[in-house]
């Protein structure tokens, strides 16, 4: 892992360039399909970016994401895309952009964002939630060490670590429990905030570990990004506890390698139909 | 609780009126305050009114907040506002639209937002969370039980009761777990999804439980709806689990009078600066 490269996948497959006044061209790559759809943590973070880019315009202050919600129209597709973005409130500690992802004129995603400085927050940390305990990545399976089939294109972005007592689902033996977690990080890149934003949306959905494989389609998706990660692996795990209507949240915690919560996700996505045959 | 009235306080206060195309105009109630701001949760409750109001003019299939996302710029003050709504995607059993709300031309609050027909959605129910174990309301502490003094105007919107081992902050006996609860209603009309709105940013903040007073200005309030709501009491608890860089994630359950766990809510807020004074 090379961090001081400039040529990881990632960073040259969420680029984004000016075109025009608030509006930002990328091209959007397959490397990072799951089944017949761009991944969501994927299009948030070139979203993330153009965000990113935007506000670099206005001065230094707001390089990172404090906090963003997207809410997803249509499936994302690899090829040229355009993020049309709009200042709501810029000055203090904080600014707030909106920001749409369109292909076409076909609407992806529309999100709101307040971006902010996380090196400049103060420093107090009371974390009572409990970090997940999994056994150190050495002793976790790979997708080397077997599993359910062909994997998506998605997850050959990653290294990708499963705790024993996580990883039924991919075994065939589903559990009661709706969770899921790994040890996950870019092959080539250490995780920053903008990429925290693609770690909580990229495993498969927590609903896999019930045994109901497919697609589940995410409605909205909200990301809170607390602090600078530390470099190395980061933990990621995901439960619901609400399954109903049709639909489930998914609550995600990212852990990074000093045992810090990063950052804290919840989406409501619909529950996978029947007929939905991949993740 | 005479819920075939029309004439409950929410509902008058809440009103919108259409004014011009897309655009929606509503008079703050100063009923409604905390501190020198008006509280969060109504400011969210006339917005989603709006929001109801616009896709009512495209059909009937969208009554209900799904999800909503907003994002808080300035405080809100009583009187005249305006909110401007912007169709995203209309169109098969959810509607996504943009919303913002205005006082002259200063921005108070930015939200996206996802409808539906709660009545419609599959009856499905897998919840894990535990209800909480909250007395029954005649077994749990009202105001005329005595407290911290003078209670802002807004609390008088409600019947409230707190269960004995949540109310420490009140007596001067602050704890170590960030948590408070009550059950809630509103003196004179039932819960239904809009209204869920406003218990989801109606308790004081978390905070609180802490011994730390004070206002903790919201930066993003995002609320899941998931159920039609029973009458009756709601049973509503916050938690945060992650206080740390000078914010806190605080998360928030609505449980109706059946059970049912009926919303879930996030909200990033600042902690309470020493010299503020109020919740």
């Amino acid at each position: 892992m090379p961090p001081e490269t400039n040529a990881a996948e990632y960073d040259s497959q969420i680029a984004v360039h000016k075109t025009a006044p608030d509006t930002y061209a990328a091209t959007l790559d397959d490397g990072w399909m799951i089944a017949a759809a761009l991944n969501g943590g994927y299009l948030l973070s070139v979203l993330g970016n153009a965000i990113r880019t935007r506000l670099a315009e206005e001065g230094e202050r707001w390089p990172h994401p404090f906090v963003i919600s997207a809410y997803y129209m249509t499936a994302g597709a690899p090829g040229p895309a355009e993020v049309r973005t709009q200042l709501k409130r810029v000055g203090g500690s904080v600014a707030t952009v909106a920001a749409e992802l369109f292909q076409g004129d076909t609407l992806r995603m529309t999100a709101l964002a307040t971006f902010g400085d996380l090196a400049g927050v103060a420093d107090d940390i009371a974390t009572t939630a409990e970090e997940p305990a999994f056994p150190p990545p050495e002793e976790c399976f790979g997708r080397e060490d077997g599993g359910p089939g062909q994997m998506p294109e998605f997850f050959n972005r990653f290294d990708m670590r499963f705790p024993a007592d996580l990883v039924g689902w991919a075994l065939g033996q589903p559990g009661e429990k709706a969770e899921i977690g790994a040890w996950m990080r870019l092959h080539d890149r250490e995780p920053d905030p903008l990429s925290l934003l693609l770690y909580a949306d990229a495993l498969p959905p927590v609903t896999i570990a019930l045994g109901k494989w497919g697609w589940a389609p995410t409605l909205e998706l909200t990301v809170h990004v607390r602090a600078l990660p530390a470099p190395g692996w980061v933990k990621v795990r995901q439960v619901s506890r609400n399954m109903a209507g049709g639909m489930f949240e998914e609550d995600c915690e990212i852990w990074d390698s000093s045992g810090r919560l990063v950052a804290q996700a919840r989406q409501l996505a619909r529950q996978p139909r029947p007929d939905s045959s991949v993740v």
